[in-house]
């Protein structure tokens, strides 16, 4: 995987999004949300494609917007589906997400990223731009939510979450890659020191309140758990996170435990496939390849104590059942 | 720094040390405890050459043995005195160490290694057995040790000292190392297993008393202080021994807060040459060199309460002044 850093600064810089259409309610764009007729890919490992898995349980999408999970370690061809037997997805029938990419765009020769969303029926690729998918299914599957199915969205709290996300966006889900992927001291110090800064304003708001925004889970809540997840298990060594673990702030710890022990939330973590990814996909990190047998994980069911601080997780509606069963993940420690 | 793995199984071998000649009480190697003769050589990043620092401090050796503190960043000519006025240790006159193992043996080209103790009128290294170097600073320099130092090698122990310092240095002095510097999974995951079962065995033998054999500081300590002091700085994420920090394992590190604030032992530590050390030399594990911002450090200074286990540090002895001006370490944190 080449990692693209600036020469000049070394500061590492995400490319854009090129497929940007959404699926929509109304289906503006030519893509209705309709179930069964997309596929949402995945890997467990990604972060940005976590949210999509945590959002698809919450509202009860599982059966709507069937799912593939990629391996967790890409080849030089980027994701792949060698997970599946045959190393074909069994409902796309291709053997790389990239596949989808070049139905949709034959002359794309851009990053091969998930989350994806792909048309089944044609086996184009709708959108890669994992910021606007979870909201759509936040807020335009209606027809196919669950009974119970939080707002994770709600109108009246829209601007308050889209800014605590920009925070949260620039300053922890994207600057553990920007401490990681430096390639100059500068560049890794400002992506440190914005990290951890934030962390600490995190901690402090929550040390009162349940939940980033409201008294409910939120959009924003999502988007926080799936960096603090892997934390301790890759951010903190790998990416060279570490002012602390997670396990080393106190707040920020027990609402991330709070999150995970939540239906939908740590039963879509695999922490198998974080780890075998990042240690073994960034070989410009970690040259080796070797993957560490830290950290002891099993705080993660330990008592968050967040009840307390009142809050009602769903609002007015109830968690999601179990997941399907072809979809458990196999004990994490 | 080239970094000598086996090829077939990964696994780290480091090489045996050339030059073993003791200095003694007797002289006879030829070469006499005199004060004055001789300069101990070190890096404060290494944690082989920090037992020596800290031995000399305990005994009150710093007039007797004089000591020369090399760059924390060797070059490729090995360990070089660029901290000094001129690049140029001032008693020995020399830029790199190398020249006094080739003033020793000019046909030498084996590795470079600290601590090592250098002959001043001729130039010539005399040892960098490093075992063996603490043991003599221990026991052979009796006409210059300081009024009330402690008794380091104690005749009636030396057997179980000996004894848990070999487990201590193949499942902890050496395991990070083999952790760290694996090439291959399996080499890495028997040193993981090997440091953490040792360090879970050593927390049982501590957790009912304050040093490692008898009631009082020995040697046996001084070779664990130095792994330990090192563990969240370095080892846990650089070298992958990150089951679990240091900090969360609450014997060992109240056990190493009691050491770290002892006279002659956290004196000796600066962790910023141990950090830049690491993560700079070893271009293999790390190849930006970008040195983390963490671990936040200032836990060393907290209470450690193990004065209520008993103990006398320096049984009949006292312990050490502060040390020499001119070898007084800038604030750690």
């Amino acid at each position: 995987m080449t990692i693209p850093t600036d020469p000049e600064t070394g500061e590492f810089k995400r490319a854009p999004n090129r497929f940007t259409a959404r699926i929509t309610a109304d289906g503006a764009d030519g893509w209705p949300a309709e179930a069964g007729r997309y596929r949402l890919v995945v890997s467990r490992a990604c972060p940005w494609a976590s949210r999509a898995l945590i959002v698809r349980r919450l509202m009860g999408l599982e059966e709507a917007l069937s799912v593939a999970i990629a391996d967790p370690i890409q080849d030089e061809r980027s994701w792949r589906f060698t997970l599946d037997p045959g190393g074909r997805d069994p409902v796309l029938g291709i053997e790389f997400l990239g596949e989808a990419y070049r139905a949709a765009d034959p002359d794309y020769d851009g990053g091969i990223s998930v989350p994806a969303i792909v048309d089944i029926p044609s086996g184009k690729l709708v959108t890669n731009d994992y910021p606007q998918i979870t909201l759509d299914l936040d807020t335009q599957w209606g027809a196919h939510y669950r009974d119970g199915a939080p707002d994770l969205y709600p109108e009246a709290l829209r601007d308050e979450i889209d800014e605590i996300n920009r925070a949260v966006h620039r300053d922890v889900n994207a600057a553990v890659y920007e401490a990681g992927f430096a390639t100059k001291q500068s560049a890794y110090d400002d992506a440190y020191r914005r990290l951890f800064a934030r962390l600490d304003e995190l901690s402090e708001r929550l040390a009162g309140q349940r939940y980033l925004v409201g008294d409910t889970i939120t959009e924003a809540d999502i988007r926080l758990f799936t960096t603090l997840v892997r934390f301790d298990a890759v951010y903190h060594g790998h990416f060279k996170c570490n002012r602390n673990k997670l396990t080393e702030m106190p707040v920020l710890w027990a609402y991330a435990r709070d999150l995970f022990q939540t239906p939908g939330f740590g039963d879509t973590v695999d922490f198998d496939h974080i780890k075998r990814h990042y240690y073994q996909v960034h070989e410009q990190v970690n040259p080796s390849r070797i993957v560490p047998g830290g950290p002891d994980l099993s705080g993660w069911a330990q008592p968050h104590g967040r009840a307390d601080l009142g809050g009602r997780p769903f609002g007015d509606g109830t968690p999601p059942g179990p997941p399907p069963r072809h979809e458990v993940v196999p004990p994490q420690w």
